[in-house]
């Protein structure tokens, strides 16, 4: 089971891609946790470490970050 | 089955982002036509007209674009 980290900051273009995203992915395949980065702002740092430049975000187990659309920041998340 | 069509150009970011995509999707939920516009120039309009800015990205039969990272803008992919 691969696995993945979405971040995103709860902004109407990151739901919207959320629900998009989760409604493709084959769930036997990959296992995709979602962190709301508004609410967990001690996980910031994380998704700036993982290359995240902005939310929302799909970081792969295998280091590559996938953005998706734009949402934010991630100094506008930081706020 | 959903339908989709992925938009992109032969760039780099492109062909990761397509690999990645395709290797989370679902197949049985959704058939993705893969579309390179650097070779089927006469489909740009229609990406356009789709709502593509730039490319990769993901049109999805609700008329949402998921743009994924970023290759290049339309009119670098027009030429």
């Amino acid at each position: 089971m691969k696995k993945a980290t979405f971040y995103h900051a709860g902004c109407p273009v990151c739901v919207n891609a959320e629900h998009e995203l989760l409604n493709l992915v084959d769930s036997s395949k990959i296992d995709i946790e979602v962190v709301h980065l508004g609410e967990q702002k001690n996980k910031i740092g994380d998704a700036e470490n993982s290359g995240v430049k902005s939310v929302p975000a799909l970081v792969l187990d295998n280091g590559n970050v996938l953005h998706i659309n734009h949402g934010a920041t991630m100094a506008e998340v930081r706020g």
